[in-house]
């Protein structure tokens, strides 16, 4: 008998709920995604008009009502499991952190409960000691991506805080955040290079894993000059280079792109080893870090973003919010 | 006979217009400053207002009359001179460049008078090849620091986009560019470092040339660390510093300062022979560079900024445009 989709009832809400965004996931008892919603309503700006933390999470109810309200009238009683800002100090409710080395399937026993509600918080993860460094959200990406890609030794995971995650089977033995993503968006939106950078006249960039030649230029003088010259200065290239009539303003925010991804994964390779690296992020840039991870000789898999709401569902699987699907028979697996 | 200052008459108006300031001094026949003008009137300012390059021209006109006529009315043919962004294609007129090598003798063959006026604008400094480089403004500061201090071999002009400048005598060999000073300002003006940032409780900063114990800590953790992370892992340990308890949020701002200039100088000094570095600019930035510079065992000195000043009566004497002054004789430099 074929899988039966009509079979299916609502089983778990997941949130990512970040600083500056929203990602909410409707799965179904068997943790296929089965609708989603995407918002700009983040921690941020959900928080600041709250004085106090009744008022806080008075805001978080009301933001979470109006985003997956529709969800709820299907089954009232859906658990609802969340990761990122929405655990922090200015979040729902703060859930904690666990310390490295931590497993990763740890993260379940240590779910924090906002009172009066069925969400449940998943803790970020806090490297202690001299170089200490937080995360929350990317744990249950994680999570994810060891369900989907062989054990990696090191998962990174871009964005506007690239996190670099060294990993002894589902065992996060450490991790650094490079805020490289943050870097370009200053560069490109108030920088001397924001007004040189031009829109591009043709259709945007190259499809599917491809990666544009002005960002592989940029790599390519990371590589041989960055060493040398400093990121200060190589950033520098991206005016005269224009300046000089040798680069094109439509391409000036691939090649900062070249020139910031190119550092941050050259000095990142340093501590890790060349071994399998999983790149979780979406597309366009995740093929970035991947081609820059390739020329320092590592193997890498590419995961994809939803890889947190395959996250969420695991560990709410584990924390036996969400009761275990039924093992299917080798009958219901035939055509 | 002494010097006798009632005696002078005013000889010389010098401009330094940059992009984003205007700084005039008023000298005497014998080249000292007797007064000075400052103004937020950058380039960019007043450029912007004009759709051509006749209003542009007019612009400048007026720009110039409202913050130095009152010089003119001592004396309406007074030559000026003036160095910078003025000088660029959207500036009053364009006054070209020099290629490198290049002696700084020869910026006074090349200046570009503007029509219908007796302003002078010295022509920047470019760097041919494959590093392609420019400078405007900094040139007539070189001509200023060479003038003040013995021969160096590297001259930092620090700044929003600080320049490394390697000279041989008077000979300016090639230099580069570092938007430290920009990225200094976007981290603590937008990014995630700035909301942590706060201002110092106390009073502001060491006096003289001292720097303060958050600098001087910055360039440790990237002395010992930024071979290894790189500058965009390097810049977030402010933020989990902070939120370990480690680093207060008023020491935010001179703490990144110090991993910035740390990251700047421990690389520009691998291409310069660890000699006598002339810093030229403004005390409280060029003690932090002094600092850095020594401790990869350079021998600093330190050139006030009013040698743009000193450099523009230099190239304006050695164009003609004010007349050499009188060689005083031995009984006059006699008390």
């Amino acid at each position: 008998m074929v899988d039966d989709a009509s079979r299916r009832t609502a089983g778990l809400i997941a949130l990512d709920w970040g600083t500056t965004s929203f990602r909410g996931w409707l799965l179904d008892d068997a943790g296929t995604v089965v609708d989603r919603v995407r918002s700009a309503d983040g921690t941020l700006q959900v928080s600041e008009r709250a004085d106090s933390s009744g008022e806080r999470a008075a805001a978080f109810d009301a933001a979470f009502a109006r985003l997956c309200g529709h969800w709820l009238q299907q089954r009232a009683d859906l658990p609802v499991i969340a990761a990122g800002m929405v655990g922090s100090n200015h979040g729902w409710a703060e859930a904690g952190y666990l310390d490295v080395p931590a497993d990763l399937a740890d993260l379940a026993d240590h779910l924090t409960r906002v009172p009066g509600t069925r969400v449940h918080i998943v803790p970020g993860l806090r490297v202690p000691g001299p170089d200490p460094d937080v995360m929350r959200g990317e744990e249950v990406q994680l999570v994810g991506a060891l369900a989907e890609t062989e054990r990696p030794s090191t998962v990174v995971l871009p964005g506007t805080h690239s996190k670099w995650v060294d990993l002894a089977g589902a065992r996060v033995t450490t991790f650094t955040t490079a805020m490289t993503g943050e870097l370009y968006g200053l560069l490109l939106r108030d920088s001397i290079l924001a007004r040189l950078a031009t829109e591009p006249a043709g259709p945007a960039g190259p499809a599917g894993d491809e990666v544009s030649a002005a960002f592989s230029r940029g790599l390519d003088v990371e590589a041989a000059r960055g060493d040398e010259r400093g990121l200060a200065a190589l950033l520098f290239t991206a005016r005269t280079f224009v300046m000089a009539g040798r680069l094109d303003g439509a391409d000036v925010a691939d090649y900062v792109s070249g020139l910031l991804v190119g550092d941050e994964v050259r000095h990142a390779v340093r501590g890790i080893p060349a071994d399998v690296v999983a790149v979780c992020g979406s597309r366009p840039v995740a093929s970035r870090y991947r081609i820059a991870l390739e020329r320092h000789g590592a193997t890498v898999r590419l995961v994809d973003e939803d890889a947190a709401a395959r996250g969420l569902w695991q560990v709410a699987l584990d924390a036996a919010l969400v009761p275990a699907p039924a093992t299917r028979t080798t009958e219901e697996l035939l055509p």
